[in-house]
């Protein structure tokens, strides 16, 4: 039995697993009647959807790596775990549906912290309408990872890859991109995370484009899409390779908030180059034929919080290049979260 | 481009992200034809199996709290880390179908440990009819974890849950209790593994009882079901709670091999106390109704080579009992991965 009051600094290892898994279940929301069985048994039982194909990614997120919970609070951690995961499905066009959710914790991790984490995933699961159906509770004999598994639905004829690119079409990102990159730099030198910044905001508190994802898939506006997860240089090599296609971006129109180009240039460093390798904007990449542009400003006047702005061409070739002024140069380098430089 | 020569010791980190997850999907097997989408996009998109529920389930294997690479084989562990998620859909009597794989891999780890890692989930997904359709590859800043979510389908009125034990069922386990653990005492003695050994090779290639739980699943003949992932002790007590029922052992009847038993008592301990603690045996744990004997005959007519023991019996009440001669006593307690003792 808990005691009466109760130390929120106490460590998860005062628990018993059976006890941290009630304090879990308790934060996140009743199942709907499609799950048949959920947290409690050996795995969860689920209805599928019906008449869908189904879209399954799984994402982690590593401490050190991914996040720092050295600014970030452990509910954005928590938020964020299921965030890349939902990222990642608005990419394939899909309306996610359910997820699991792996935690692994280091003792010394404080209950209350354990709790917030658990209620920013709860929270993000609500806000696009996911049940997590089970998960998996474990110790770290090293840094806490919050590893999620999101399955999602879209229509056979709905799904966005990423190989259909064509030379002709148009090619756009949705918000804004560098913002991450430039608040996780403003954390690194010691600033507070403020949900209100164009900045440390956009860092800490993510918002994957599920809607935009699902529209663009239902419209079948987008001949190719991907997310911004490892940034606008890595998503816009990958289309282009994955489609057999060349694809140029015009330097200029590249949507770059004027606070992120203030704090590039004022660290000494050219503001597109840095925006275009910077990870962590949950933002997508997508390419529409010159013939649905109609479609496309049907999606965009039904999710109008979302700006959508036209970066570029694809071209018939190879490769990413980009415009700057008459000259075409090649696209600087993306991010990598392992091994050496990209190949 | 790769050295046409390849140092098997040099480390993951010396190849970019892309190279590996190359070298991962060279050897997952081919994808059948309900994976439209497989490894390479922003999710893997499949079409769900018809007329079934889903089951789902994710299971972690963290290097030193669930294995240890010190004495296990990279495939060992490979394969480790989905045979425990098998046999949890097996615990709901679910045919296991797709699964996803997500590692964190310290810098350090020799690529060769890599590939060995793959090919031995990948073996044990070729056995079990899985199909690896996606994953996730970081670097750990502590130790190798492999986290798995596996899929399996279900018929509707076919799911083995934990709570549907009744007073007068029978008490079953399948193979033998006690093993792994015997096993894995041996290997911190300084044993090597060895496949043939009752002991170490019960713990290093454990053999989720995938086929049995499907065919009690389909032949209805289990009231309840569940995996001996973490003891028969945690298993009783589980299904006892769920079932709001007492379960009562008798200890003689417990199937332990007498190699485990010899092992335990030249350790100072009593066999049958060790053996109900002990985790890591991969085995089932189900009750039968009196009138659903012959379906049980059946099912272990179609599973030869797996034997099973009946163990117990349910009884009305609460709380598992363990009848050792003319003696009730209380379970010895159980093992948990997390925390101090079980509550």
């Amino acid at each position: 039995m808990d005691a009466p009051v109760e130390d929120p600094q106490r460590p998860v290892a005062d628990l018993t697993e059976r006890a941290l898994i009630a304090r879990i279940r308790d934060r996140l929301r009743a199942a709907p009647p499609w799950v048949i069985i959920g947290i409690g048994d050996d795995a969860a039982v689920v209805e599928p959807a019906r008449n869908a194909l189904e879209v399954i990614t799984t994402d982690v997120c590593v401490d050190g790596v991914h996040v720092d919970s050295r600014f970030m609070p452990p509910a954005a951690i928590g938020a964020r775990a299921l965030a890349m995961n939902l990222s990642d499905l608005a990419a394939m066009g899909a309306a996610p549906r359910l997820a699991t959710l792996s935690l692994l914790l280091p003792e010394a991790l404080a209950v209350a912290d354990l709790d917030a984490l658990v209620e920013g995933t709860a929270a993000m699961a609500t806000a696009h309408g996911v049940t997590v159906v089970g998960g998996n509770l474990s110790r770290s004999p090293g840094p806490l990872v919050l590893d999620v598994m999101a399955l999602g639905t879209v229509g056979r004829r709905r799904v966005l890859a990423r190989g259909g690119a064509r030379p002709g079409d148009h090619v756009y990102v949705s918000g804004t991109v560098g913002a991450a990159r430039a608040g996780l730099q403003q954390l690194q030198a010691g600033a507070s995370p403020d949900r209100e910044s164009a900045a440390t905001g956009r860092y800490v508190w993510p918002e994957p484009r599920v809607r935009l994802g699902v529209l663009l898939g239902r419209a079948r506006a987008a001949s190719a899409c991907m997310d911004l997860s490892d940034g606008l240089a890595d998503a816009l090599e990958q289309v282009a390779e994955a489609s057999g296609v060349a694809i140029e971006i015009d330097a200029a129109s590249l949507p770059i908030a004027p606070e992120t180009r203030a704090w590039f240039e004022a660290a000494g460093v050219e503001s597109v180059t840095a925006a275009v390798a910077a990870s962590d904007d949950y933002e997508l990449l997508f390419t529409v034929p010159p013939r649905k542009q109609g479609r496309l400003r049907h999606v965009t006047a039904l999710e109008k919080k979302v700006p959508v702005t036209r970066i570029g061409t694809v071209k018939a070739g190879a490769g990413v290049r980009l415009k700057v002024g008459d000259r075409l140069e090649p696209l600087p380098p993306g991010y990598s979260h392992f091994g050496r430089s990209r190949g």
